[in-house]
């Protein structure tokens, strides 16, 4: 994973994926077209107006687009840039909103992002996905089969669904990490190894990662939520309100998640400081048992010649014994000492 | 415990259990009901209505509340979502206040919660605990029994009286956890295991997670205590101040013990390097006396023929004193150097 | 030292000691009275009234006095608990603030605190002291003394006399815990006993509980600084300034201290690590030096036949003199590294 | 590299490089000037007038400048002081704003920095290098090619698309000093040496001088993104929020890499110890092998009359054998545990 | 050097030295007088009018400039009281403002710092210097010898120039402790004994001192720049909002040191860590090297009846061969690991 955010990659060749969905509480129409210049819609309050693009390969059908829904050539920039921060920018006929989906790969270990593109015009919708996601399909789903009020609500409600599901997605991919952090939890202590430290630093950069898009994001539910924000309907505040509590109970869980791993951190240098303690004890009890037997062994090497001890039938077996003593109540002693 | 927040999980079959509560200055009334069709109230500002709900584990009946008493559905979203964080709400007819009350379990040393939720119109109170609760028990006798000025005071008073029981719930949470940590703290200077490291990084968790909903909490009782707050009448605002001045004192608490925390794991690292020494000390200790002690048997090991000492009657006798002296000597040192 | 906060502890039985001072530029009177019933002033803008009321030890007093100066129950709640943090709390009829002052226990190394309670109203000041204070005698000599403008100035000056004494106090108590700190500074290089450790995270913690008086004291001065605030003169505003000023170097003390003290446990730490790297140095020099000297006596120890140093003259003490000569080489070569 | 900032410095002697640029849609005239005196123009809104110095090294050019164009001498001096920090200063008749572009040195690792000085009027940018910089040159060329929508905007476009570049440039440093860190991080488990933990702390005081320089350059593009900005055209603002945006990026980036050096100390401090370990571990081993078997050795070197077993024919052989034996379970006993 | 501050310290006997300045752009007179009485001056707009007190010592003298001037007694108490944080204070006919002087000890490696009051006012500034100080004499000399705009403009320029000066001593300050820090940086690698810690720490210390005075500073010199401040000419601003950004750098680089000293820390126990790996390396070494030897002479030194290769001639000289190939083969394998 690289760091250092890089500049404009402009995807050429290939081609747009277009579909054009139209609903009121009563009417639901969907369209797909494969060119933009085939796209002839009417944008007015009696409908909502979502066009949906997914998979963007192609510059020109931005252009063409930016034209037709007079969008400012930042706005194309951004969305053809897929290495933005969540944002929302208001021009003056449309709001724009940037917010990322993530997704984390358990073989490797870390996350990756996909950017959705949301611009929200008077009844009208424009979602620009950079490839295409599961996420938004469940929301198209949702309303052709109009469930809860969606059909009966203005384009807001539907910025509200699709917002709601990527949020929805952050809590899978927190879990997904959690479960990683349980499993090195558990090898901490049994084997604190080097791989496993750069294992935890790992974990600790996605989440930085992800945290840092997380702080942009409330700040954009934050202000959706704020009343008088333009082609946000009051009757819509609640949701966002009720959006912008899962923003702060995301972050709230990778800052828990963080502290963990800081934890872990702690743990694992006290692991291998007892590790170390382990090996101590062991050559201590080495030393502290056979250098005293050493000794001993090294006394009646001695070639003295008048030493007594040396001539007596029960000398030998008797320093034995006495070594054996001594072997066994060290033994003793660091049983007691709890170091065996 | 996990720490990613879980999304909502709604409780079906069983049952709610209603209680009416209704009183004035001179008046008292309680009703059980066990079905919200039941339910028949007038609500007027010449008394005090609360309705208990405390078991929620039908889905049914919340729809029929929400419609009763013009609910919005997010609200009941949220009831039955029992991971909130504290929060509060205005909505046009009602404020809708969420606590969390906690409990900690001393064989498992983790802290569980539960969520009490709190509906304030005007004239109403409508309170819905997760489980059946001791401390809402005690408010309900507390106005039965006509104590203090509850009963010549408004809804919002109630209000007031709930949170309070619930907020002086923590201080006993929070003694607990400390007693806890009392224990830790003895055991870490005697006997600092791994196991010991891993309760403290518990507890630091414990702590983390109760102070993430106390920061909330502070929001919620600081805009309940200003003035121009619907349903607060101005007199009951000095109590909502003194319920403010509680949870600051309950942050500070948290804090306070956050620190031990954070101390407790510099002692244990000092406390396990101080083993270390031990260990190390001992090993130089066996291995300065019985060294040279050992060189000088084996000198006198030595097979050469001219040793004049080996035939010396009292060279044998004059070694062992030798090596008793350098021993002694060696003993002495280090009984000065403390080591011992 | 307990750190969770308890909840009110009322004090039953005994009395409270009530002196009532009357002043104004050529007039003063002091008066003693038992019980609250024969209290009987009258207060005007002309003259500045003290009550003062030195061990709180009836909870009966308190109510009349509430109700002959209209103060809120709740103030008289927070008046019996002395268990609350530094705060200013306004009134219709008067404004309500709240002081420790701090004490320093010398032998136990734990800074204990007393609260002094002061109800500023017009041309009226009351001041309740838990125990019976020094600082507060020392104002009312002042006062008696007329020394200084006091006398010429209003209730709000009082105040201001009161509040600076206490302040006062701070410094002598930061004092008291440098001299604490000085004493263990010196110690620590010598002796990094975890005995040491502990006093160092003692120091910090009554330095923390202190530290978390002085912000909302800082409050409090500064609220009572802006213009605009009741029962304050414009002409006193300078003097809470100055107060203010004081509180911050109060904090910027404490904070000064606290570094300190995170120093320290630096040098612990640092000290601990050299020691076992002395006693390190001391095994590897023990061991380096009589390794070889044993491994030569080993190999002249060896039972060969045809080992001809064995048969020479001069071969016993050419091997001294060789185990002489590495020993000396050894000890000075440890001696230039300058571990000796 | 110093941190302590150092006072102005007057460069003398030499001479600058003046180039004037004039602008409009079809229309540019480019003239190079090398005395201050010959320069002569007309500023007007018809058109944009770019005064390009390149080499500041001449203190009077600045006088006449100041005069010509009235320019604080403030304004001169900061320009002259080539130690200034980002920043935006609104004058009367212009706005001053000063960028640093930065190199990173491969070979010494060292950040150094150039000052670039934009001052911008109506219809007039007057930029003032402190070395001649490519980054500069291609702006020109751009203007020269009129590429883009250049030549139809006004000067607040010119200082948009200088400040790009050279913000630009900030990721290209970024990248550069990512790459050191990759180099340091393979190093890192490999050769644990002090001497990168010497090369780690240079790259955190390297990205520290950087971004030292961020903050206030987010507040330079923050006040220009903000309408009600003189000299700054509403249709030019969304370009300047673009621009805030790549600041945060690179701000963000900043923050990331600081995190893996953070990091790399860790497991700079990891690797240390688990070497000791890898040390300790092998001095155990010798012991715990040797010692065993040399104190039989000892044994059986003792000269008591009586041992049995020095008089059998297998005594030997069958005392190697249990050497050999111990030994070798030894071994695997040390195999079993991994420590080999 | 203490850090808990004291309380007023009012010197007595001894005499001020006064000087009277006045000048407007051709006017200039300067006279000392011994005692205030004799003090005559008449304060307009059409001149500037400072009087320099410099060497404070006596109390009475403050008493009767402050009935001359209309001084408030509080600030009569600050000016005595030489410990204060920089400040500036709003009276009704006067300005006043604190700062500090520093000067760093070579030798003792501590700061010490004055204190230099300064009151402005209508066409006046009275400047009161703890200690006699060459910076305030410096711009003396400036003023008298017209240097600059000063002689053209008002009174608030004059405080310009005095903050300017002491503001610029700061940086001298801040180079000398950088030059302490880089003497102490060689030593570190080389020689980490524990007093380099305690140099180190002491440097903090004075650095945390040090900025403690700067952040007050920053508000100084910001209410400073801030326009709509009486006795500040619109045209001085721009000169303080120079200083203000001086202010800034001086911050910045008291961080960067901080940072610097930080880091320090670091490889401080790093190169104890070292240490210790070179001594048990040593010990490893030596041990591995004899201990397989001393092992391979005890068994030649056993007693066994049986053991042929005693009596082989080649015996010996072949045991010392293997010997030595044993010794040569372990001193080359620690080559390849790079331990010696």
């Amino acid at each position: 994973m690289r760091f250092v955010l890089h500049l404009i990659e402009i995807k050429k060749g290939g081609r747009c994926l277009i579909t054009v969905i139209e609903y009121s509480r009563d009417f639901f129409r969907e369209v797909s077209i494969e060119e933009i210049d085939k796209l002839d819609v009417v944008i007015n309050k009696s409908k909502v107006t979502w066009i949906r693009i997914s998979d963007l390969k192609d510059r020109e059908t931005f252009g063409k687009l930016a034209e037709k829904f007079k969008i400012h050539p930042l706005t194309i920039e951004d969305i053809l840039n897929v290495d933005q921060r969540p944002k929302i920018e208001e021009f003056q006929n449309y709001t724009y909103i940037v917010l990322k989906m993530f997704k984390f790969d358990k073989s490797s270990k870390e996350l990756s992002s996909r950017q959705l593109n949301l611009i929200l015009g008077d009844g009208l919708l424009i979602s620009i996905e950079e490839e295409k996601s599961k996420v938004v399909d469940n929301v198209l789903e949702w309303v052709k089969a109009s469930r809860g009020i969606v059909r009966s609500m203005d384009a807001d409600y539907l910025l509200y669904l699709l917002m709601d599901v990527v949020i929805d997605g952050y809590f899978i991919v927190l879990e997904e990490i959690e479960d990683e952090i349980d499993v090195l939890e558990d090898e901490l202590t049994s084997n604190p190894s080097p791989s496993l430290l750069h294992m935890i630093h790992k974990l600790k950069r996605q989440l930085l990662q992800f945290s840092k898009n997380m702080w942009p994001l409330r700040e954009v539910v934050g202000t959706l939520e704020r009343s008088g924000q333009r082609f946000v309907n009051p009757q819509t505040t609640p949701y966002f309100r009720d959006l912008y509590d899962h923003t702060i109970r995301v972050i709230e869980s990778v800052e828990t998640l963080q502290a963990i791993l800081s934890d872990m951190l702690d743990v694992y240098f006290s692991a291998v400081s007892n590790k170390m303690n382990e090996v101590m004890k062991m050559l201590t009890m080495i030393a502290t048992i056979f250098m005293p037997l050493s000794f001993i062994a090294g006394i009646y090497g001695m070639n003295f010649e008048y030493m007594p001890e040396l001539k007596w039938v029960w000398g030998y077996p008797l320093t034995l014994s006495i070594m054996l003593l001594i072997g066994v109540t060290m033994i003793l002693y660091f049983k007691r000492k709890k170091w065996i």
